[in-house]
Protein backbone atom coordinates (compact mmCIF):
# COMPACT_ATOMS: atom_id res chain seq x y z
CA UNK A 1 0.00 0.00 0.00
CA UNK A 2 1.45 3.45 -1.15
CA UNK A 3 1.22 6.34 1.23
CA UNK A 4 1.56 9.74 -0.50
CA UNK A 5 0.48 13.15 1.06
CA UNK A 6 -0.83 15.76 -0.91
CA UNK A 7 1.43 18.74 -1.92
CA UNK A 8 0.76 22.04 -3.65
CA UNK A 9 2.39 20.80 -6.70
CA UNK A 10 0.17 17.94 -7.24
CA UNK A 11 -2.99 20.53 -7.24
CA UNK A 12 -4.63 22.08 -10.33
CA UNK A 13 -6.87 25.38 -11.30
CA UNK A 14 -9.14 23.83 -8.80
CA UNK A 15 -7.25 23.28 -5.67
CA UNK A 16 -7.52 19.70 -5.87
CA UNK A 17 -5.30 16.71 -7.26
CA UNK A 18 -5.67 17.12 -10.89
CA UNK A 19 -7.18 14.07 -13.08
CA UNK A 20 -3.75 13.54 -14.65
CA UNK A 21 -1.74 13.44 -11.22
CA UNK A 22 -3.15 10.22 -10.57
CA UNK A 23 -2.46 7.84 -12.95
CA UNK A 24 1.38 8.61 -11.49
CA UNK A 25 -0.20 7.62 -8.00
CA UNK A 26 -1.48 4.50 -9.35
CA UNK A 27 1.67 3.68 -11.47
CA UNK A 28 3.84 4.61 -8.18
CA UNK A 29 2.23 1.76 -6.34
CA UNK A 30 2.24 -0.60 -8.96
CA UNK A 31 6.08 -0.27 -8.62
CA UNK A 32 5.92 -0.62 -4.78
CA UNK A 33 3.17 -3.69 -5.41
CA UNK A 34 6.19 -5.24 -7.72
CA UNK A 35 9.26 -4.71 -5.33
CA UNK A 36 10.07 -8.00 -5.06
CA UNK A 37 11.20 -8.15 -9.05
CA UNK A 38 14.68 -7.05 -8.81
CA UNK A 39 16.04 -4.63 -10.84
CA UNK A 40 18.59 -7.20 -12.27
CA UNK A 41 15.42 -9.29 -12.99
CA UNK A 42 13.95 -6.57 -15.21
CA UNK A 43 17.10 -6.23 -16.77
CA UNK A 44 17.73 -9.93 -17.30
CA UNK A 45 14.40 -10.88 -18.64
CA UNK A 46 13.17 -7.79 -20.75
CA UNK A 47 10.17 -6.83 -19.29
CA UNK A 48 8.46 -3.68 -20.00
CA UNK A 49 4.82 -3.49 -18.78
CA UNK A 50 2.53 -1.95 -21.27
CA UNK A 51 -0.98 -0.74 -20.26
CA UNK A 52 -3.83 -1.18 -22.34
CA UNK A 53 -6.64 0.20 -20.62
CA UNK A 54 -7.34 2.50 -17.68
CA UNK A 55 -11.01 2.58 -16.44
CA UNK A 56 -10.62 5.28 -13.57
CA UNK A 57 -13.54 6.65 -11.45
CA UNK A 58 -13.05 10.14 -9.44
CA UNK A 59 -15.42 9.78 -6.45
CA UNK A 60 -14.36 12.67 -3.96
CA UNK A 61 -11.43 14.83 -4.67
CA UNK A 62 -7.87 15.12 -2.52
CA UNK A 63 -6.39 18.63 -1.44
CA UNK A 64 -3.09 19.87 -0.04
CA UNK A 65 -2.27 18.60 3.32
CA UNK A 66 -4.51 15.16 2.57
CA UNK A 67 -2.69 11.64 3.10
CA UNK A 68 -3.61 8.87 1.03
CA UNK A 69 -3.53 5.44 0.70
CA UNK A 70 -3.45 3.43 -2.60
CA UNK A 71 -4.35 -0.16 -2.79
CA UNK A 72 -3.25 -2.64 -5.59
CA UNK A 73 -4.70 -5.91 -6.12
CA UNK A 74 -4.80 -8.34 -8.65
CA UNK A 75 -8.62 -8.56 -10.49
CA UNK A 76 -7.82 -11.08 -12.89
CA UNK A 77 -4.61 -12.71 -15.22
CA UNK A 78 -5.82 -13.75 -18.07
CA UNK A 79 -3.18 -15.66 -20.99
CA UNK A 80 -1.10 -12.84 -21.93
CA UNK A 81 -2.61 -9.88 -19.96
CA UNK A 82 -3.29 -8.79 -16.79
CA UNK A 83 -5.69 -6.50 -14.41
CA UNK A 84 -5.37 -4.69 -11.33
CA UNK A 85 -7.71 -3.05 -9.27
CA UNK A 86 -6.32 0.06 -7.68
CA UNK A 87 -8.47 2.39 -5.08
CA UNK A 88 -7.23 5.50 -3.43
CA UNK A 89 -9.06 6.20 0.19
CA UNK A 90 -8.51 9.06 2.18
CA UNK A 91 -6.39 7.73 5.76
CA UNK A 92 -8.17 6.93 8.24
CA UNK A 93 -11.14 6.91 6.79
CA UNK A 94 -13.27 5.10 4.36
CA UNK A 95 -14.00 8.04 1.69
CA UNK A 96 -12.97 6.63 -1.44
CA UNK A 97 -11.16 9.19 -3.95
CA UNK A 98 -10.75 7.37 -7.31
CA UNK A 99 -10.80 3.28 -8.19
CA UNK A 100 -9.66 2.27 -11.49
CA UNK A 101 -9.02 -1.09 -13.12
CA UNK A 102 -5.77 -1.02 -15.04
CA UNK A 103 -5.02 -3.77 -17.42
CA UNK A 104 -1.62 -4.13 -19.32
CA UNK A 105 0.45 -6.65 -20.65
CA UNK A 106 4.05 -7.48 -20.58
CA UNK A 107 6.13 -6.86 -23.41
CA UNK A 108 9.08 -9.36 -24.09
CA UNK A 109 11.49 -6.31 -25.20
CA UNK A 110 13.92 -8.74 -27.00
CA UNK A 111 11.12 -9.89 -28.95
CA UNK A 112 8.28 -7.09 -28.98
CA UNK A 113 5.88 -9.94 -28.22
CA UNK A 114 3.67 -10.27 -25.04
CA UNK A 115 4.96 -13.03 -22.34
CA UNK A 116 2.65 -15.68 -21.74
CA UNK A 117 1.34 -15.62 -18.14
CA UNK A 118 2.04 -18.74 -16.46
CA UNK A 119 4.07 -20.83 -14.65
CA UNK A 120 6.88 -18.90 -12.81
CA UNK A 121 6.06 -15.44 -14.32
CA UNK A 122 2.52 -15.36 -13.23
CA UNK A 123 3.85 -16.79 -9.64
CA UNK A 124 6.15 -14.19 -9.90
CA UNK A 125 3.43 -11.09 -10.67
CA UNK A 126 1.04 -13.29 -7.75
CA UNK A 127 4.36 -11.87 -5.26
CA UNK A 128 4.35 -16.06 -4.74
CA UNK A 129 7.44 -16.11 -5.03
CA UNK A 130 10.65 -13.05 -5.35
CA UNK A 131 13.01 -12.90 -7.83
CA UNK B 1 -8.23 19.66 -32.50
CA UNK B 2 -4.98 19.89 -30.22
CA UNK B 3 -1.93 19.34 -32.37
CA UNK B 4 1.46 17.95 -30.15
CA UNK B 5 4.95 17.46 -31.10
CA UNK B 6 6.17 14.16 -28.84
CA UNK B 7 9.51 15.74 -26.74
CA UNK B 8 11.79 14.27 -24.74
CA UNK B 9 10.41 15.31 -21.15
CA UNK B 10 7.14 13.40 -22.45
CA UNK B 11 8.96 10.25 -22.37
CA UNK B 12 9.11 7.67 -19.79
CA UNK B 13 11.56 4.32 -19.16
CA UNK B 14 10.24 2.77 -22.01
CA UNK B 15 10.89 5.34 -24.29
CA UNK B 16 6.93 6.25 -25.16
CA UNK B 17 4.98 8.43 -23.74
CA UNK B 18 3.91 7.72 -20.42
CA UNK B 19 0.05 6.88 -19.55
CA UNK B 20 -0.20 9.44 -17.22
CA UNK B 21 0.99 11.92 -20.03
CA UNK B 22 -1.93 11.86 -22.06
CA UNK B 23 -4.30 12.85 -19.53
CA UNK B 24 -2.41 15.83 -19.67
CA UNK B 25 -2.80 16.04 -23.72
CA UNK B 26 -6.53 15.56 -23.68
CA UNK B 27 -7.34 18.17 -21.10
CA UNK B 28 -5.28 20.11 -23.39
CA UNK B 29 -7.60 19.39 -26.80
CA UNK B 30 -10.77 20.06 -24.48
CA UNK B 31 -9.44 23.36 -23.04
CA UNK B 32 -9.00 24.28 -26.80
CA UNK B 33 -12.43 23.14 -27.51
CA UNK B 34 -13.75 25.16 -24.74
CA UNK B 35 -11.99 28.12 -26.33
CA UNK B 36 -15.67 29.58 -27.35
CA UNK B 37 -15.84 30.01 -23.17
CA UNK B 38 -14.38 33.44 -22.26
CA UNK B 39 -12.12 33.25 -18.95
CA UNK B 40 -15.23 35.92 -18.04
CA UNK B 41 -17.63 33.55 -18.40
CA UNK B 42 -16.12 30.95 -16.65
CA UNK B 43 -15.12 32.98 -13.55
CA UNK B 44 -18.71 34.87 -13.44
CA UNK B 45 -20.79 31.36 -13.81
CA UNK B 46 -18.42 29.96 -11.36
CA UNK B 47 -17.50 26.58 -13.62
CA UNK B 48 -15.90 24.00 -12.46
CA UNK B 49 -15.82 21.15 -14.71
CA UNK B 50 -14.98 17.52 -12.38
CA UNK B 51 -14.24 14.50 -13.90
CA UNK B 52 -16.16 11.56 -12.76
CA UNK B 53 -14.40 8.91 -14.75
CA UNK B 54 -11.73 8.22 -17.92
CA UNK B 55 -12.18 4.85 -19.56
CA UNK B 56 -8.70 5.06 -21.87
CA UNK B 57 -7.00 2.70 -24.14
CA UNK B 58 -3.86 2.73 -25.41
CA UNK B 59 -3.72 1.43 -28.40
CA UNK B 60 -0.10 2.26 -29.90
CA UNK B 61 2.52 4.64 -28.29
CA UNK B 62 3.83 7.66 -29.37
CA UNK B 63 7.54 8.82 -29.10
CA UNK B 64 10.07 11.33 -29.72
CA UNK B 65 9.64 13.52 -32.70
CA UNK B 66 6.31 12.26 -33.14
CA UNK B 67 3.46 14.57 -34.34
CA UNK B 68 -0.09 13.60 -32.88
CA UNK B 69 -3.83 15.06 -33.37
CA UNK B 70 -6.42 15.18 -30.74
CA UNK B 71 -9.59 14.92 -31.63
CA UNK B 72 -12.42 15.75 -28.87
CA UNK B 73 -16.25 15.00 -29.65
CA UNK B 74 -19.54 15.33 -27.92
CA UNK B 75 -20.63 11.74 -27.25
CA UNK B 76 -23.59 12.18 -24.36
CA UNK B 77 -25.10 15.06 -22.94
CA UNK B 78 -26.93 13.82 -20.01
CA UNK B 79 -29.09 15.68 -17.21
CA UNK B 80 -26.31 16.94 -15.13
CA UNK B 81 -23.12 15.24 -17.13
CA UNK B 82 -21.23 15.30 -20.28
CA UNK B 83 -19.48 12.63 -22.39
CA UNK B 84 -16.77 13.47 -25.21
CA UNK B 85 -14.74 11.21 -26.91
CA UNK B 86 -11.61 11.62 -27.51
CA UNK B 87 -9.02 10.17 -30.07
CA UNK B 88 -5.38 10.65 -30.25
CA UNK B 89 -4.15 9.87 -33.72
CA UNK B 90 0.00 9.97 -35.12
CA UNK B 91 -0.68 12.77 -37.65
CA UNK B 92 -1.01 12.09 -41.49
CA UNK B 93 -1.89 7.96 -40.94
CA UNK B 94 -4.64 6.51 -39.58
CA UNK B 95 -2.55 4.77 -36.63
CA UNK B 96 -4.78 5.21 -33.40
CA UNK B 97 -2.78 5.99 -30.46
CA UNK B 98 -5.21 5.84 -27.67
CA UNK B 99 -9.29 6.44 -27.22
CA UNK B 100 -10.49 7.62 -24.49
CA UNK B 101 -14.32 8.24 -22.80
CA UNK B 102 -14.56 11.51 -20.48
CA UNK B 103 -17.38 11.71 -18.29
CA UNK B 104 -17.72 15.02 -16.45
CA UNK B 105 -20.21 17.31 -14.24
CA UNK B 106 -20.09 21.04 -14.28
CA UNK B 107 -19.85 22.02 -10.70
CA UNK B 108 -21.38 25.38 -9.80
CA UNK B 109 -18.58 26.79 -7.53
CA UNK B 110 -21.11 29.12 -5.57
CA UNK B 111 -23.56 26.55 -4.32
CA UNK B 112 -21.14 23.40 -5.03
CA UNK B 113 -24.52 21.52 -7.05
CA UNK B 114 -23.89 20.42 -10.47
CA UNK B 115 -25.66 22.74 -12.73
CA UNK B 116 -28.43 21.45 -14.99
CA UNK B 117 -26.97 21.00 -18.62
CA UNK B 118 -29.58 22.46 -21.01
CA UNK B 119 -31.17 25.18 -22.48
CA UNK B 120 -28.17 28.03 -23.19
CA UNK B 121 -25.56 26.14 -21.37
CA UNK B 122 -26.20 22.76 -23.46
CA UNK B 123 -25.66 24.97 -26.50
CA UNK B 124 -22.87 26.83 -25.16
CA UNK B 125 -21.12 23.13 -24.35
CA UNK B 126 -22.16 22.17 -28.08
CA UNK B 127 -20.52 25.25 -29.31
CA UNK B 128 -23.63 26.44 -30.94
CA UNK B 129 -23.09 29.74 -29.29
CA UNK B 130 -19.81 31.18 -27.95
CA UNK B 131 -19.98 33.33 -24.65
CA UNK C 1 15.30 14.77 4.81
CA UNK C 2 12.84 13.53 2.10
CA UNK C 3 13.61 9.78 0.43
CA UNK C 4 12.70 9.01 -3.24
CA UNK C 5 12.77 5.84 -4.75
CA UNK C 6 12.86 6.72 -9.11
CA UNK C 7 10.49 5.04 -10.99
CA UNK C 8 9.51 4.93 -14.88
CA UNK C 9 7.44 7.89 -14.71
CA UNK C 10 10.44 10.08 -13.37
CA UNK C 11 12.30 8.71 -16.35
CA UNK C 12 12.60 11.02 -20.03
CA UNK C 13 14.03 9.79 -23.51
CA UNK C 14 18.07 9.85 -22.23
CA UNK C 15 16.51 7.43 -19.18
CA UNK C 16 17.17 9.50 -16.74
CA UNK C 17 15.20 12.12 -14.19
CA UNK C 18 14.12 14.97 -16.42
CA UNK C 19 15.28 18.12 -15.30
CA UNK C 20 11.78 19.59 -14.37
CA UNK C 21 11.38 16.36 -12.06
CA UNK C 22 14.10 17.29 -9.86
CA UNK C 23 11.82 20.76 -8.94
CA UNK C 24 9.26 18.79 -7.90
CA UNK C 25 11.98 16.63 -6.03
CA UNK C 26 13.08 19.56 -4.14
CA UNK C 27 9.46 21.16 -3.61
CA UNK C 28 8.36 17.54 -1.87
CA UNK C 29 11.45 17.65 0.91
CA UNK C 30 10.64 21.53 1.53
CA UNK C 31 7.19 20.77 1.92
CA UNK C 32 8.28 18.22 4.74
CA UNK C 33 10.87 20.78 5.94
CA UNK C 34 7.97 22.69 7.13
CA UNK C 35 5.62 20.15 8.41
CA UNK C 36 6.26 21.92 11.76
CA UNK C 37 3.77 24.43 10.29
CA UNK C 38 -0.24 22.60 10.29
CA UNK C 39 -2.46 23.44 7.56
CA UNK C 40 -4.84 25.49 9.69
CA UNK C 41 -1.75 27.75 10.08
CA UNK C 42 -1.33 28.11 6.33
CA UNK C 43 -4.99 28.85 5.86
CA UNK C 44 -5.01 31.69 8.91
CA UNK C 45 -1.89 33.53 8.29
CA UNK C 46 -2.20 33.51 4.83
CA UNK C 47 1.03 32.05 4.07
CA UNK C 48 2.29 31.87 -0.16
CA UNK C 49 5.14 30.94 -0.73
CA UNK C 50 6.68 32.58 -3.72
CA UNK C 51 9.88 31.59 -5.56
CA UNK C 52 11.81 34.37 -7.11
CA UNK C 53 15.08 32.22 -8.00
CA UNK C 54 16.19 28.80 -8.34
CA UNK C 55 20.57 27.98 -9.18
CA UNK C 56 20.44 24.39 -9.54
CA UNK C 57 23.52 21.99 -10.76
CA UNK C 58 22.90 18.38 -12.23
CA UNK C 59 26.17 17.21 -11.51
CA UNK C 60 25.51 13.05 -11.82
CA UNK C 61 22.07 11.97 -13.29
CA UNK C 62 19.53 9.29 -11.43
CA UNK C 63 17.95 6.55 -13.10
CA UNK C 64 15.55 3.62 -12.54
CA UNK C 65 15.43 2.43 -9.15
CA UNK C 66 17.28 4.61 -7.70
CA UNK C 67 16.96 6.22 -3.94
CA UNK C 68 17.43 9.21 -3.35
CA UNK C 69 17.93 11.49 -0.48
CA UNK C 70 16.82 15.28 -0.64
CA UNK C 71 18.67 17.91 2.12
CA UNK C 72 17.47 20.89 3.05
CA UNK C 73 18.84 23.52 4.80
CA UNK C 74 18.47 27.23 5.43
CA UNK C 75 21.18 29.20 3.55
CA UNK C 76 19.89 33.02 4.09
CA UNK C 77 17.42 34.74 5.82
CA UNK C 78 17.51 38.00 4.58
CA UNK C 79 14.10 40.66 5.37
CA UNK C 80 11.57 39.22 3.55
CA UNK C 81 13.70 36.69 1.67
CA UNK C 82 15.15 33.25 2.65
CA UNK C 83 17.14 30.52 0.87
CA UNK C 84 17.22 27.44 1.28
CA UNK C 85 20.07 25.12 -0.06
CA UNK C 86 19.28 21.56 -0.93
CA UNK C 87 21.33 18.70 -1.93
CA UNK C 88 20.24 15.28 -4.04
CA UNK C 89 22.57 12.30 -2.87
CA UNK C 90 22.40 8.94 -4.09
CA UNK C 91 21.66 7.05 -0.65
CA UNK C 92 24.48 5.14 0.58
CA UNK C 93 26.92 7.19 -1.01
CA UNK C 94 28.61 10.51 -1.61
CA UNK C 95 27.33 10.14 -5.11
CA UNK C 96 25.52 14.02 -5.24
CA UNK C 97 22.81 14.14 -8.20
CA UNK C 98 22.01 17.85 -8.21
CA UNK C 99 22.49 21.00 -5.51
CA UNK C 100 20.56 23.83 -5.82
CA UNK C 101 19.93 27.36 -4.05
CA UNK C 102 16.01 28.03 -3.70
CA UNK C 103 14.75 31.93 -2.65
CA UNK C 104 11.33 32.36 -1.89
CA UNK C 105 9.46 35.65 -0.36
CA UNK C 106 6.32 34.21 1.59
CA UNK C 107 3.60 36.71 0.68
CA UNK C 108 0.48 37.31 2.60
CA UNK C 109 -2.23 36.27 0.59
CA UNK C 110 -4.49 38.76 1.85
CA UNK C 111 -2.42 41.71 1.34
CA UNK C 112 -0.56 40.57 -1.72
CA UNK C 113 2.38 42.11 0.37
CA UNK C 114 5.65 40.07 1.76
CA UNK C 115 5.71 39.32 5.31
CA UNK C 116 8.86 40.58 7.21
CA UNK C 117 11.17 37.62 7.87
CA UNK C 118 11.49 38.36 11.90
CA UNK C 119 10.46 37.63 15.27
CA UNK C 120 8.07 34.56 16.00
CA UNK C 121 7.74 33.96 11.77
CA UNK C 122 11.78 33.58 11.77
CA UNK C 123 11.56 30.83 14.63
CA UNK C 124 9.05 29.14 12.90
CA UNK C 125 10.80 28.96 9.79
CA UNK C 126 14.09 27.98 11.67
CA UNK C 127 12.21 25.28 12.87
CA UNK C 128 12.45 26.46 16.40
CA UNK C 129 8.68 26.71 17.27
CA UNK C 130 6.10 24.48 15.98
CA UNK C 131 2.68 26.01 15.22
CA UNK D 1 9.73 31.29 -30.13
CA UNK D 2 7.23 28.84 -28.54
CA UNK D 3 3.78 29.85 -27.60
CA UNK D 4 2.15 28.10 -25.07
CA UNK D 5 -1.66 29.25 -23.51
CA UNK D 6 -1.55 28.48 -20.09
CA UNK D 7 -4.35 25.78 -18.94
CA UNK D 8 -5.92 24.43 -15.56
CA UNK D 9 -3.47 21.68 -14.93
CA UNK D 10 -0.37 23.60 -15.62
CA UNK D 11 -1.08 25.76 -12.05
CA UNK D 12 -0.74 24.78 -8.77
CA UNK D 13 -1.96 25.62 -4.68
CA UNK D 14 -1.24 28.80 -5.34
CA UNK D 15 -3.62 29.30 -8.88
CA UNK D 16 -0.18 30.18 -10.85
CA UNK D 17 1.71 28.02 -13.03
CA UNK D 18 4.53 25.97 -10.84
CA UNK D 19 8.13 26.27 -10.90
CA UNK D 20 8.81 23.19 -11.95
CA UNK D 21 6.68 23.14 -14.79
CA UNK D 22 8.34 26.57 -16.09
CA UNK D 23 11.13 24.55 -17.04
CA UNK D 24 9.21 21.94 -18.98
CA UNK D 25 8.08 25.14 -20.89
CA UNK D 26 11.46 25.97 -21.45
CA UNK D 27 12.27 22.59 -23.02
CA UNK D 28 9.37 22.77 -25.34
CA UNK D 29 11.27 26.18 -26.53
CA UNK D 30 14.93 24.24 -26.88
CA UNK D 31 13.14 21.43 -28.44
CA UNK D 32 11.38 23.95 -30.90
CA UNK D 33 15.07 25.75 -31.31
CA UNK D 34 16.73 22.93 -32.42
CA UNK D 35 14.24 21.79 -34.96
CA UNK D 36 16.44 22.19 -37.96
CA UNK D 37 18.39 18.74 -36.39
CA UNK D 38 15.94 15.97 -37.97
CA UNK D 39 15.42 12.92 -35.83
CA UNK D 40 17.76 10.93 -37.90
CA UNK D 41 20.50 13.03 -37.20
CA UNK D 42 19.91 12.76 -33.44
CA UNK D 43 20.19 9.23 -33.88
CA UNK D 44 22.83 9.27 -36.41
CA UNK D 45 25.14 11.10 -34.33
CA UNK D 46 24.26 10.02 -30.75
CA UNK D 47 23.74 13.44 -29.21
CA UNK D 48 22.52 13.88 -25.76
CA UNK D 49 21.57 17.27 -24.49
CA UNK D 50 22.91 16.83 -20.71
CA UNK D 51 21.86 19.74 -19.07
CA UNK D 52 24.67 20.88 -16.34
CA UNK D 53 22.98 24.67 -14.48
CA UNK D 54 19.81 26.07 -14.40
CA UNK D 55 19.96 29.50 -13.22
CA UNK D 56 16.42 30.65 -13.48
CA UNK D 57 14.67 33.93 -11.66
CA UNK D 58 10.94 34.00 -11.40
CA UNK D 59 9.48 37.98 -11.75
CA UNK D 60 5.88 37.72 -12.11
CA UNK D 61 3.00 34.70 -12.55
CA UNK D 62 1.37 33.30 -15.09
CA UNK D 63 -2.03 32.32 -14.28
CA UNK D 64 -5.23 30.24 -16.23
CA UNK D 65 -5.71 31.42 -19.61
CA UNK D 66 -2.94 33.62 -20.48
CA UNK D 67 -0.80 33.12 -23.44
CA UNK D 68 3.18 33.54 -22.73
CA UNK D 69 6.36 33.81 -25.41
CA UNK D 70 9.27 31.92 -24.55
CA UNK D 71 12.25 33.58 -26.37
CA UNK D 72 15.55 31.15 -26.88
CA UNK D 73 19.07 32.50 -27.89
CA UNK D 74 22.46 31.71 -27.59
CA UNK D 75 24.25 33.27 -24.88
CA UNK D 76 27.58 31.59 -25.16
CA UNK D 77 29.63 28.46 -26.89
CA UNK D 78 32.53 27.01 -24.77
CA UNK D 79 34.49 24.67 -25.39
CA UNK D 80 32.17 21.66 -24.66
CA UNK D 81 28.92 23.36 -22.92
CA UNK D 82 26.61 25.83 -24.68
CA UNK D 83 24.66 28.22 -22.72
CA UNK D 84 21.12 29.59 -23.70
CA UNK D 85 19.00 32.35 -22.24
CA UNK D 86 15.49 32.01 -21.93
CA UNK D 87 12.61 34.51 -21.51
CA UNK D 88 8.91 34.37 -21.06
CA UNK D 89 7.03 37.44 -21.78
CA UNK D 90 3.28 37.57 -21.48
CA UNK D 91 2.31 37.87 -24.93
CA UNK D 92 1.27 41.43 -25.96
CA UNK D 93 3.06 42.98 -23.08
CA UNK D 94 6.50 43.68 -21.71
CA UNK D 95 6.01 41.72 -18.92
CA UNK D 96 8.46 39.15 -18.07
CA UNK D 97 7.53 35.95 -16.52
CA UNK D 98 10.81 34.27 -15.68
CA UNK D 99 13.91 34.75 -17.18
CA UNK D 100 16.89 31.70 -17.40
CA UNK D 101 20.07 30.74 -18.32
CA UNK D 102 20.59 27.07 -19.28
CA UNK D 103 23.99 25.26 -19.39
CA UNK D 104 24.39 21.75 -21.40
CA UNK D 105 26.83 19.86 -23.07
CA UNK D 106 26.17 17.61 -25.59
CA UNK D 107 27.06 14.11 -24.94
CA UNK D 108 28.38 11.36 -27.66
CA UNK D 109 26.22 8.75 -26.63
CA UNK D 110 28.28 6.05 -28.29
CA UNK D 111 31.24 7.64 -26.20
CA UNK D 112 30.16 8.81 -22.95
CA UNK D 113 32.28 11.99 -23.53
CA UNK D 114 31.44 15.18 -24.40
CA UNK D 115 31.23 16.56 -27.58
CA UNK D 116 33.51 19.60 -28.84
CA UNK D 117 31.96 22.33 -30.38
CA UNK D 118 33.26 23.61 -33.30
CA UNK D 119 33.11 23.46 -36.81
CA UNK D 120 29.72 22.06 -38.16
CA UNK D 121 28.66 20.91 -34.87
CA UNK D 122 28.70 24.66 -33.49
CA UNK D 123 27.40 26.01 -36.97
CA UNK D 124 24.21 23.19 -36.57
CA UNK D 125 23.84 24.59 -32.83
CA UNK D 126 23.84 27.70 -33.94
CA UNK D 127 21.56 27.24 -36.72
CA UNK D 128 23.27 28.41 -39.53
CA UNK D 129 22.95 25.24 -41.15
CA UNK D 130 20.09 22.39 -40.94
CA UNK D 131 20.61 18.60 -41.13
Amino acid sequence: MAKITIRGYHLDAYQHVNNARYLEFLEEARWQYFDNISREAYDEMGFAFIIVNINIDYRSSATLGDVINVNTEVAKIGSTSMTFNQKIVLEGTNQVICEAAITFVILNQQTGKPFKIDGELKSLLLKEISK
